[in-house]
């Protein structure tokens, strides 16, 4: 069983319009509301990979049962934990005329300490029969900064492999308890790193190296950075390697680092070796990309996606070794 | 006690952001969450008024249960029926920095033969122990074009006056039904009657005058027509008299027309005369206007405005009598 940690999920509500009026009243015609958030995206890949996956998480209120409710018959077990404040919301209103997307993301719920302590039993509790977990996503307020950290730390005490995907100090925090793994994109990287990982509007492949070469130094086992269209570029003490797909892939981007992040970790407890799992979890990001919902992709888009990644080695350590 | 029927309440979010960005990731410095429709709207200003006020209609799902909930300890009683779809959301984004609203309403849910015959039970019975009833707001899918027709006939047959605030087919139908009073804005006047009831960017009162007349003609009782902050225009048996508030007042005229209809409403149990209960409804309306959210106003602003509404008679009977 996979364990994915959703501190600060959310029910993502799109509205679908043509050529929306911005200063006064709409009708959508479409409205898609689904449980959202990086953690339950990364179930949800998971869960259509065949793993078996346990969703942990502070959820609240009305939202929150919505949410729950949204859960239900998606095979993704629940070990939630319930908090006074309110699940957040994201609205997304896709403007099918012009073709752009507005998000607007709500603050999470307020989350007291004794609120928080109540998780951490809950999820040191499912720890024990997990082969991997899964951190994602921001913290919502009242949750420490460092609250990756502490969980790595009790991942690691339990001997389970954890992967990060965080952003700010969230990430810089987490990294420095050892997690197996960090997933930052171009974005992330740069913010942590405090430096452009681009040149030319293109991703600098050097600084990003560089900078997640840091990453590790400061605690991390591996980093796989997301670079867009431009695949995965992966730090392992293994060696260094770049996932290329063949090109762009026209679609919504939103969720394919998550299908990065549920890629992985089924690799790291599939015991695939890097290159197979960067070529998975490339072809799947990509296959995301084609699909209209994060979280959800086309088994042909992915195995031609898979046929056509190509894995490289880069300089760095030259043995290719299994990854245990 | 006044019963107000809502058909097809709603769930109002609204997200205050400064400076949208419509084709990026925004995040509101406020949310507000409160249930909403011109029903519930009206059910909180008679509320406010001090009436004893209950609330039936039909909900249903999670945002239901929501809404539901965000009447808790508002003092207005339910006879809510439930239905199998989601009541609707309507999701605002007010741009604090440019001053624009955008507003996006979802369609309602879709209601069954058997869950609006449920909620006609429901409406009958509570009918027996109210002094009037307001039907106000949009019909979800599922309810027939005539409900409010039906509604005001089993009103009548329970001795009932019956208020209407609808617009389009659900206004014309109504209408034939007799209800006591309908109150179409100037945009739904002109709709049902097909002609502009505006000249010169002012509303045009032989227009309105001729085209309220013809929903008495028509079947209703009496009309009042809300024009905005050009005030109110009455036709009536017992005379036509015009409501002019001292100038526009600067806030959210969401709401504003739902403030009018719930003044009329408790005129009329009240026994108000003409006069006196346009002078109530203007001056709601107008302080409504001045607070920041629907069905609600401040007690400051509603004094003041009432001091200041001047309300005059118009061509038409000149006798003006107490309204039984």
């Amino acid at each position: 069983m996979i364990l994915v940690v959703t501190l600060n999920p959310a029910l993502d509500v799109t509205h679908e319009v043509d050529q929306v009026n911005w200063a006064g009243v709409n009708r959508p015609h479409r409205v898609h509301v689904r449980p959202g958030g990086k953690g339950v995206n990364v179930a949800r890949t998971l869960r259509a990979l065949g793993a078996e996956v346990t969703l942990a998480g502070l959820v609240g209120g009305g939202v929150g049962r919505e949410l729950v409710t949204g859960l239900d018959g998606s095979g993704i077990s629940t070990a939630l934990t319930w908090v006074c404040g309110e699940t957040r919301r994201t609205f997304a209103v896709v403007d099918t005329g012009r073709g752009d997307t507005a998000v607007f993301n709500e603050p999470g719920p307020p989350v007291s300490v004794g609120e928080y302590r109540e998780f951490f039993v809950t999820y040191e509790k499912a720890l024990a029969s997990c082969a991997a977990v899964v951190l994602s996503g921001s913290l919502p307020p009242g949750v420490p900064a460092d609250a990756y950290a502490d969980l790595i730390a009790a991942a690691a005490q339990a001997s389970v492999p954890a992967i990060l995907d965080a952003s700010g100090a969230a990430l810089a925090h987490g990294v420095a308890a050892g997690p197996a793994l960090v997933k930052p994109n171009l974005a992330e990287l740069g913010e942590v790193s405090d430096q452009s990982m681009e040149r030319a509007g293109q991703p600098d492949a050097d600084a990003v190296v560089t900078a997640a070469g840091r990453l590790l130094a400061a605690g991390a086992r591996a980093a796989v950075v997301s670079l867009g269209w431009h695949g995965l570029l992966a730090i392992t003490p293994d060696g260094n390697w770049r996932a290329s797909q063949a090109g762009p892939v026209a679609g919504n981007p939103t969720g394919a680092g998550d299908a990065v992040v549920a890629a992985l970790a089924h690799g790291l407890v599939r015991r695939q070796d890097w290159p197979e799992r960067l070529r998975h979890a490339a072809a799947l990001g990509a296959a995301t990309v084609a699909a209209s919902a994060a979280g959800e992709f086309g088994a042909e888009d992915y195995r031609r996606q898979l046929a056509e990644v190509q894995v490289t080695g880069l300089p760095g350590p030259d043995v290719w070794r299994e990854d245990g």
